[in-house]
């Protein structure tokens, strides 16, 4: 079967047509780049979600409303300083760093997006803002995207990107993107950005709708709502470049063209749990059978969450122990004795009766590769869910006791 | 102004009249001592709360059972294995070893409880439980406390007892306890058993209130509701020894027990933080000025369970921007430039303000204590509470990733 879906080597926010991107050192962090634009060459509808922690940092409440809007092209990201509790004076500079840039690239101010990621409670430098949008004016390019998604890493160790095209409505379509995010992200806070581009035509509400699936079905299940940081942001920018018709969801190609923008999304959250913070594991938490669809989510993430389970999964132990415990507390509804629990397709748990020992040397095979995945079957349903996860190890906890977020 | 209370020193299980205790080598654990009892040697009541995870082990379906009848005089408690999702085979095993105990010391066979602690999803090794409890009929003593509370350690360092008198109506009355659990508690799931005795005679449905009341302003400061291990045991027996008569709520000294039994529950609580897997600090999260308690307490627990907060704590970084984002994810009402959060008395942030270099000095100070305060003021109300928390450390995820619960 050939995929509907081609993805573009090295493919990311400037694979689409019309967008330009760049990452130059605008001085907020030393030696290296800490900020980004992105901007459409053309007028562009755009959605975006945004935290839902009730401390939302001065750019994100600036950027929830403009985005509300549906008509900015393009954005201006900052590492280095999150501009997060900062009083009226930091939503100020938030709206100056926007103003700044979308006068410096000659757009109007209120279709200029602004993020912000860094350390909580300090002042943006603001005249090494003002210097940096005149750097990158001159750096953006069509094919700056790479040194975009270099430009907005924090903790990450490496830029994420992805791009793919597809075939919709008998047009090329491009839809790429490049995000950020490298904590264990849930239960944690690191600041997850993502910017998303396409050359399709998409209305600003419609576009809002598929942005809204896509995050269901990749950013959601690597981050538990109302358990996020002041300044996760996700946007996508639709520019129609690509010349085709408007989509709508009245025509079949919209439902494709929502599933293209899931793949993308799930690429990129794939990335970011694959570089957690001192992440050595990359688990998918399977639970399958329950009694309900929002059980087995509720499942799955208390499990993926669950430092005891991170820390052995560290440690390369299969302990299911910890597994059923933590969905005993995840408000699923769990009969243990109807429970079966596999690590790939072992199984350590059969409804009361433990794996036999022929299982150990299996096991240790299992729990010995990067990728593995944990399956709960609760027998109890239809219901099933998936969420990504990360192990817990000793880089987790330095890397965190010694960085001020 | 004398305290209405007197601590006893080296008090434990044993410090209230007529309780006898032991801990003895039944050979489930190497080299150590690993199965305790505890016994009245007069009838007695009894009050428990049990784990509130879905799945519970079999000794927790037993002891709910018979705690609820309010006649229990004693228990039996074995370390190295938590006879956890055993199937009806671990039940049928939790009610021998119950009923082996109590026919071994003369008991009826309802009256005895039965708990253990260990790894999730092993049988119970009956023949050294059997063994066992032969040598415990023979080792209990009015002065075994200690030891009891040695034997039911798991990743323990150190064993946990105190004891107290009061007088109430004219009478000493003793009340003293023992526990184990050295998990972070919560988000985590190390099992946490405790067992208070006291000489005072109350009435089953009275006792229970009591600890009812005990229990929330200790152990449900320390551990969240729905997120406990499967073995989570708090028992308290009243067998009346001191002489005095039957306390009951219609009696002024009613509140004078209640509150000296949630003293010893707290000091027992305690005891669990200060010995937190790997913990080196000990960290007091207060909420003050919030909409209302139940905020309070909802924030308070956000910040004590934040692994972010925690290795922050842990690397002595006086991170405040991790204390609100927790806050913001809380659920808790806040308004970042309403709050103000304060390290002790150092103020840190205040209503969107953030405090000036010169606190830098003494906020070093501040972390670099053993033991520490956070208050997050968030000037919305009269709502107070405080959780205590450990901090998240190297040998935190050393403990968990070598240790298979």
């Amino acid at each position: 079967m050939i995929s509907k879906f081609k993805w573009i080597d090295n493919g990311g926010s400037t694979s689409a047509k019309g967008f330009k991107a760049c990452g130059v050192a605008a001085g907020i962090k030393a030696n290296r780049t800490d900020m980004a634009m992105l901007l459409s060459d053309r007028a562009s509808t755009c959605a975006g979600l945004f935290t839902s922690n009730r401390v939302a940092a001065a750019p994100v409440v600036l950027d929830r409303e403009r985005a509300a809007k549906g008509k900015c092209r393009g954005v201006v990201v900052n590492a280095g300083c999150a501009n997060a509790c900062t009083g009226q004076k930091g939503f100020a500079d938030a709206v100056e760093m926007a103003r700044l840039a979308a006068e410096t690239v000659g757009i109007p101010e209120e279709e200029m997006l602004v993020s912000s990621t860094g350390t909580i409670g300090r002042r943006l430098p603001m005249q090494r803002i003002a210097d940096g949008i005149k750097l990158a004016k001159d750096a953006l390019s069509y094919d700056g995207g790479a040194a975009a998604a270099r430009a907005i890493m924090t903790t990450d160790t490496k830029p994420k990107e992805v791009a793919l095209k597809v075939k919709i409505g008998g047009v090329d379509v491009t839809i790429g993107g490049m995000c950020k995010g490298a904590g264990m992200i849930c239960p944690n806070l690191a600041t997850m950005l993502c910017y998303i581009t396409t050359d399709a035509a998409v209305g600003a509400k419609d576009l809002r709708a598929a942005l809204k699936a896509a995050a269901d079905n990749s950013f959601n299940r690597i981050t538990v709502d109302g358990d996020q940081s002041t300044n996760d942001t996700l946007v996508v920018f639709a520019n129609g470049a690509a010349g085709g018709k408007v989509l709508t969801p009245a025509q079949d190609d919209f439902a494709l063209f929502t599933e293209a923008l899931s793949e993308v999304a799930k690429a990129l959250a794939m990335k970011i749990v694959e570089d957690g913070e001192g992440a050595t594991k990359f688990v998918t938490v399977a639970v399958e059978k329950a009694a309900s669809d929002e059980d087995a989510l509720r499942a799955a993430r208390a499990v993926a969450n669950s430092p005891l389970f991170k820390t052995a999964c560290f440690g390369a132990d299969p302990n299911w122990g910890r597994v059923i415990c933590a969905v005993g507390y995840s408000g699923a509804q769990v009969d243990d004795m109807k429970t079966e629990i596999y690590f790939d397709d072992v199984c350590v748990y059969d409804k009361g009766e433990v794996a036999d020992a022929t299982a150990q040397a299996k096991l240790a095979e299992v729990m010995a590769q990067r990728a593995f995945t944990v399956t709960v079957k609760l027998n109890l349903g239809e219901g099933a869910d998936a969420v990504y996860t990360s192990d817990f190890s000793y880089d987790y906890v330095k890397i965190n006791s010694e960085y001020t977020t």
